[in-house]
């Protein structure tokens, strides 16, 4: 099987991610941060070490401000709930996967205004049109870092500049960025980054995080044990322990930790590189066939390792079938859980075939993928 | 190391466990339920095959009614918040965990009122005392299944007749005994019932469940991609994916699917009584000793392999250090996440050493484990 779903979640993990939480399970898979006896400890201190790494990734200054939850879904939520307030304004884009458009939808019941700024038939968004929309009530700014359905690179060091000059927070979506480009939540003003573990990071799924800004009050969306402060009935207000309560998946955490040291020990530069030539050459490639239509920047500048496509007027589904059953290349087709990006640029009634690369894809592969494009171009 | 502390996560795992998620990570590590590829859809499929395990093993019609979650806390949040509303009124116990008690003393803000039926000093619950705390806006009744304090088994068949009877909502806490002690949510009334993965039911972290009722209109907690009705920018009305945003931990959830797979092939009732032997042994043997008092009924019967004690006036935490350094024996002191049901039992000062046996624990452990107590209260 060719892989190229790496935008859904990555696949394969490097082999010491996949030894870390064999090595957890097997010798130390006591709970965390309950009690005091030596593999519970063991556990809680290499979690803690995921803190560390993140923070380092990041630039992040204290790495309790680091919450981790289920996914990357969950930190959106997490994010956007806890700090929008009934009467408050949020600025958004239509470039957003359905974590962020969804919550806000159902936020919007509860007196919470929205404003979408829409995007270009790339994908691109005007940072003019995210200052113009505020308001005096404007408390939040939510954008992604690439968008899921175009891999275009969204200005959020601009954005943040924005949010700062008006005392607003920002809140960056790095579900597909975070482990393969450059986020420095300081130099981008970023307040709120919620990121999955379980792609660029090379971490397992069942691990998503949030950073938290300091001095940020966020509502925290769950109470329950935190093995801290247990005296008390109410939830404790220090971080990490007021987001996290109940067991935490210590396995999972210390292999995104590793999917994390793998990330700084090639170098994210060189991951990333290795991802641009793969995707500059696909695209180039792909755009050459007759009949296929090839979306976003088209320009690695611009244009992360997510690259949609069309064949004629052919549903992406049966084309997405056909690269599945005849050549073994996994895609993903449909609209991938982003309507208003589809809307955006035109692709809402047919959906597209996504290819998404990632570092553990070869030159080879995206020859197999471009001939198996060429071939069904052809056919269809 | 001797692992005494089952009810904080169970440990270690059966290796079947181990191998399964392994096998997931390596061979099919892909998005399931989003993408339409060989590898999602197997992934995908297995996932469903956890839920048709989980509906076995608790009698429950409609494995689509099973909502994967992060963890317990996850499942009792979203059950508790999902269906009280301003102006109800819900009847817990003393016995609870923080991850119920939390949540509801954070609903009490917004104007939900609380009842809390207490226990005696066992920790046993009276079902008269709930069913005279009935009031005319009752909505719902909430306890655990077993203490994670004394092991007090709770008459949860009792109360959800008293439920049932008087039309209110029952939500269970399986913390404690998912996979060990017979639940039958048809039999037992049960509407709703929230479990670990990583406890009795010997899957790995990271994983839990709530089980909702058919025709239960539960407010969803979060909202984003679900890989279904994607043209919408409103949560799907459709279980279990209203619930389920975002990537699932689906290794994670095969692993648990795995445990539930080793405890039907063993036999949960082989399982339990093995449990029961244990703490029958240890209970029968560390009351004789001088200086130590065991909690909870004592007696098989209405007390889970959950055993707290104490020695003399000591700290549970100086007795807890003791046992981990010098015997090698993992337990867990203090006050476990439910500082009300220490209150209850008189042990909110001191705390206690909690002893929690599985599966994996041995008649030898055990012996070794009164050995050390008989040797550490003759020090102390």
């Amino acid at each position: 099987m060719i892989y190229f779903d790496n935008a859904a979640t990555s696949f394969p993990k490097p082999n010491i991610v996949y030894d870390s939480i064999m090595k957890v399970m097997k010798e130390y898979g006591a709970n965390p941060g309950r009690s005091g006896h030596k593999l519970a400890l063991k556990l809680g201190r290499e979690i803690y070490e995921t803190r560390e790494l993140i923070a380092k990734l990041f630039n992040i200054d204290n790495p309790m401000n680091i919450i981790f939850s289920y996914n990357c879904t969950d930190s959106l939520n997490l994010g956007i709930k806890g700090i929008l307030n009934k009467g408050d304004h949020v600025i958004t884009t239509s470039m957003e996967h359905n974590s962020v458009l969804r919550p806000l939808k159902a936020l919007e019941k509860d007196g919470i205004e929205i404003t979408i700024v829409k995007g270009d038939s790339m994908g691109r968004i005007n940072t003019k049109d995210i200052e113009e929309s505020i308001k005096e009530n404007t408390k939040l700014i939510v954008t992604t870092h690439i968008s899921n359905l175009t891999g275009t690179i969204m200005p959020i060091e601009k954005i943040g500049e924005i949010a700062e000059k008006h005392n607003i927070y920002y809140l960056v979506d790095a579900a597909q960025s975070a482990g393969v480009y450059n986020i420095d939540v300081k130099k981008m003003h970023i307040d709120l980054l919620a990121f999955p573990g379980h792609k660029g990071l090379l971490g397992p799924q069942g691990t998503g995080a949030l950073y938290i800004g300091d001095n940020i009050d966020l509502k925290e969306m769950k109470q329950g044990g935190t093995g801290s402060i247990s005296h008390l009935l109410q939830q404790p207000d220090v971080n990490p322990d007021r987001y996290e309560s109940g067991t935490p998946n210590g396995p999972g955490i210390v292999g995104l930790g590793t999917g994390i040291k793998y990330i700084l020990d090639k170098g994210m530069d060189n991951i990333r590189r290795h991802e641009e030539e793969l995707t500059r050459y696909f695209i180039e490639e792909v755009r050459k066939i007759d009949g296929v239509k090839v979306y976003g920047p088209l320009d690695i500048k611009e244009q992360a390792a997510v690259v949609p496509i069309n064949i004629k007027d052919e549903d992406s589904s049966e084309i997405s079938y056909i690269l599945d059953e005849y050549y073994n290349i996994a895609v993903r087709p449909g609209l991938h859980c982003a309507p208003m990006a589809h809307k955006t640029i035109g692709t809402f009634e047919q959906g597209v075939v996504r290819f998404s690369f990632g570092p553990f894809n070869s030159f080879q592969e995206i020859e197999t993928g471009i001939k198996a494009i060429r071939e069904i171009s052809k056919e269809v």
